[in-house]
């Protein structure tokens, strides 16, 4: 890659970092492929984030750290490449426990063209475990250092699975979830992200507590996203569920085309030319 | 691939062949990635045939042939390896214009694992130009002779795009689409396919004329999977419909959440552990 190419991305890495500032949330609709990363730049989303459930599910693995590091980020790759948006990828735990795996991974976000990345701080291959803090702190120090020594400031969304995995019991979750994200805010992080926590009380608690951009998890049943900006949330992210209603309709197709023999549910598909005039605008 | 690997892949596409003639039309749901692939077997497809404007834009391609001959066959061995039901793999024109172009595809093919595919006679990059009549027969000629040599006797849908590219004057397509079909089945093409014809009386008309198995591109507007039976119809595909119709959904769940902040369109997604479930059975 270039200098100049550098310091693009670079610039863009700055520009997304704002997003987390700005007046408005910085709302996600996270992307699975190229298509629909395309489909979401073209309805107005200021950068795409990846979802590694529905790259690992397009490539035909489960989620959870099955598919490989160079896999998903090839899929990171085409993606950053084909966007003109900031890209940030979802690199789960970042393909292993040590700093050196997280350095690694790091490494090749970078050379995906993407400026962020999602970490978490769930055991690699652990069931449902979590990394020790001070690991997972060094994870997030590997991975700010990489990007110093390669020229793009890379934005850390550093992720607590407390409530996800249902970790200790339910109610010391919130002390053990703010004092992770806490520590990873004190060692760097731009935004700090705990998926699960779904009620507006929570929500509003964890950004007066953190005192830093958070990221929330949101879906049918959450707080709309002006519900979430008057509490103070700083991004908002669709994780899968984008993703996984796009294989509910896909599923709905296939029953009726194969029972009924008909075809109401493609009723709304865009025209050929149409989605290829999409994919003809990155050519 | 081993020996065994090989008897089973020709079994399989022996199976596949017979589907063309058994009592109940065969319906084809394309799909366009691994989980797509997973859904429409779930849902009961008897086979998975791909769609490559589907494969194209899933990696950052417009439709016709802009992607690379190993990028399309890649997709398809991701798919061919991850379902059991047979998979057939739409390879445009072959991927160049020659009898050898179409000998080093259908190789291709069976490496992937798939034992079908379209070819259609669309020059390779030839705008709306169609390939010579007596070079198409020789393509599905060199088709024929690698599945000979490889041991694995793919199934060849020969399809003719006389009504897609709008070839010659209206009236004297359907002798022209004729004259072309009749000659790939007496070249040995297992089916024949026009898309672009969706009139009940000309689908009718085909099929009488051709006295082979024949297959329908169908949609919102075409005859139902009933009524294309009754007509004799052999084989039914969606080509990049149902794929559309996904991005369709994609792009509303886009639209709603960067502009209204809600979650409606999200509303049918089937749960992560239901969609991580279907594609952990392929391990």
């Amino acid at each position: 890659m270039s200098q100049l190419d550098r310091a693009q991305q670079a610039d863009k890495a700055e520009r997304f970092r704002a997003l987390h500032r700005g007046p408005k949330v910085l709302v996600l609709p996270n992307a699975w492929d190229v298509v629909s990363a395309r489909i979401f730049e073209e309805a107005g989303a200021a950068a795409i984030a990846t979802t590694s459930a529905g790259v690992a599910f397009t490539l035909g693995y489960p989620d959870g750290q099955k598919i490989s590091r160079d896999l998903m980020l090839a899929a990171v790759a085409r993606i950053a490449t084909k966007v003109k948006v900031p890209v940030t990828a979802d690199v789960e735990s970042g393909y292993g426990d040590l700093p050196e795996d997280a350095a690694e991974t790091a490494r090749a976000v970078i050379e995906a063209r993407a400026i962020g990345l999602n970490v978490e701080d769930a055991a690699h291959n652990g069931g449902r475990r979590l990394v020790d803090l001070s690991l997972q702190l060094e994870k997030i120090a590997a991975i700010r250092e990489i990007g110093k020594q390669l020229g793009v400031p890379l934005v850390v969304n550093a992720r607590t699975d407390v409530y996800l995995l249902a970790v200790g019991k339910p109610e010391s979750r919130y002390d053990e979830a703010v004092r992770r994200l806490a520590a990873f805010r004190d060692a760097g992080a731009d935004c700090l992200f705990a998926p699960g926590v779904r009620d507006i009380d929570t929500i509003g608690r964890l950004v007066r507590d953190l005192a830093h951009p958070v990221n929330i998890l949101a879906g049918p049943g959450s707080p709309s996203i002006p519900e979430l900006q008057k509490l103070g949330v700083a991004r908002v992210s669709l994780g899968s569920s984008a993703m996984r209603a796009t294989l509910g309709l896909a599923r709905r197709i296939g029953q009726e085309v194969l029972s009924e023999g008909t075809y109401r549910a493609l009723a709304d598909a865009p025209s050929h030319a149409e989605v290829n005039g999409i994919m003809q605008k990155t050519f």
